[in-house]
């Protein structure tokens, strides 16, 4: 899928548990082709199994995020069941970052257009340098982002999410933190350190009290407010089980740092 | 439902398919009598099915956008039927808006209350005079806006929208954008400007993508997001097999301006 | 429950139908323990029945708002049924003020945290002072705010809720503003003023609207479009064959003051 000499997804690995997984066709403005899809998402299926893995961080060479799908492998077959197969592909991708264990950031810089925005509205988190510009702007080809719109309409306003699908028009970093697209807008020589202190901040939890929230978090969303207080407080007794949570309980108590070393992230029963 | 001199809704139409409808109950601030939700209706029903349609604005004639329901009206016959009956006839009124194929835009001056907040909730953008103001009122009266708040609370967060409802205080037309209830805000004098602006950028999208995008849009809302991304994959796939976007994509590629004169809003087999 | 000379509940009541809940261990940070859970569940039932009562506001004295759960007693009993069982309190005693029949707003100073936190989220309005800050901060202790994310992710955007989740940091009283946790922020001294203007802005509204509205909001946002209409239509007819509703909107036509004095809150036949 990716060739040795030029991965289509470069990834790097810190021993603290950072995964950086940089889209590496910077030519193509790192454009969502079939090839670099399967890539991200074998990538992310084998990083959800690995317990080592606390944070993932999407980035992207060269001077766009990414501008979507790749138009012209999506010109060469023009048929149904290819696109229908296409758009799954691409909406199974996207699931696997709202399914995957631990939280996934975006860093963005530049544009991300189409499906490269949705790839930013899926991340639970998102950094931006203060020149990223954000569209989905498929309909001024003809094809409206009705999957982008998906996930922009969970993180933009309904009036706001709707003016972006049907104008195609940019927005920039600023109006994105604004609208709740991005988390933080930093300028271009500050991204890396505004990321990192988002990354460091994460890594000092324990991941088993991240794991259990991040699935709680999306979980409870999709359901009524009283469904949703059930499934959190048996998952917060769940949590309260835990090891890293009695011994981070405890140390708060008695005024020291907990020590998490010693607690393994396995439960107590 | 209108009388010849002096239509309670006036249309105008331009080729390029635009069509503007005007409330034009002026006096009564463009209260929405019977006969003017009718009316209302009415143009919506036979627009709705008119291809050469593809965008419609909602605008107000006189110093105020919609002062609500008519309540001179509401009291000369209090019954329950009666009134179970008027509210399903403005929701359904209302739902018309959302279920309209292309987008509605309100066009808002002066005062927009209770039911005439409730228009501009419901549209699917809005622009907005900067001397615009917004109140959800019925409380002042002791009639919460039971309906409005419907709309309101699918446009604003909840505690800006349970604020609204229950004090009946006005927000005027910044704090209505900052909190998502309209898209812009224009000096009264370039109110039309600003709107043409907005229309003329949908106008130049092919309207088979918009149609298919705008439907899409509530419906996945409504949705959880797996079943959501299914519906918008296969909405996009099928959007993908017809000639306007496979001409803007091919276009794209070849650095031209699409022909979208040649294609026809029908899809390939 | 209580000892009648420290009560965890200050409870005080004004004749015109408000009445303040004041948190009262200050020395704890007003941490929710069993007993102020159970103290401040007790008065909620009891007031819920109580037709004279037409707002509620949660206060907390001393310099925090609250601390969220109570740490100490949590270490002591460490057993996977007393969690379940303290959760569930703890999410019964959160939807009991959405499901209290009045508005309940928060006062807000000093910090908020994990469950003080969601004791904001939950209220239907909330009044802050400028030093307040808010955070969701079980997660440094290994604790993810499960519960707490339930009301959180209800009132801010997806991002910065998750955001607050997994990271524990602080927000300030603007930046709750700006994200749609508080309705409202004022100089600490100007706190009791603010509060005092939204309060008697509800007290002047008849009762019978406020319930039906407050009942209907919740609800609706629950449900579809679609029935979410349907049930507002009927509670809005409802509410209109309502002595004070018809009283309001015949002086509102007669341009004269509404006489609720005369207008009993029952339901005309």
């Amino acid at each position: 899928m990716t060739t040795s000499d030029s991965p289509l997804v470069l990834t790097s690995r810190e021993p603290r548990g950072l995964v950086t997984l940089t889209l590496n066709r910077p030519d193509a403005f790192n454009a969502l082709s079939e090839a670099l899809m399967s890539a991200l998402q074998h990538e992310l299926d084998v990083l959800a199994t690995d317990d080592s893995v606390s944070v993932v961080v999407i980035a992207a060479a060269g001077k766009a995020f990414c501008a979507g799908h790749d138009l012209r492998e999506m010109c060469a077959q023009p048929s149904d069941s290819y696109y229908q197969a296409l758009f799954k592909q691409c909406a199974r991708l996207m699931m696997s970052i709202q399914k995957f264990p631990v939280p996934v950031i975006a860093r963005v810089q530049g544009v991300a257009t189409a499906a490269g925005c949705q790839l930013v509205a899926m991340c639970d988190l998102a950094v931006a340098a203060s020149n990223a510009r954000f569209a989905v702007s498929g309909v001024n080809l003809g094809l409206f982002c009705s999957t982008p719109g998906v996930a922009l309409s969970r993180n933009l306003g309904r009036k706001a999410a709707f003016e972006m699908l049907v104008t195609g028009e940019f927005i920039n970093a600023q109006k994105a933190l604004a609208e709740g697209l991005v988390n933080r807008v930093a300028e271009p020589d500050r991204l890396d350190a505004e990321l990192a202190r988002l990354v460091d901040n994460i890594l000092a939890k324990p991941r088993a009290a991240i794991t259990l929230g991040k699935s709680l978090f999306y979980r409870q969303l999709e359901n009524g407010i009283e469904a949703a207080y059930l499934d959190a407080a048996q998952t917060m007794a769940c949590n309260m089980m835990d090891n890293s949570a009695l011994e981070g309980v405890q140390a708060f108590i008695e005024k020291r740092p907990p020590n998490w070393q010693r607690a393994e992230p396995t439960s107590q029963s």
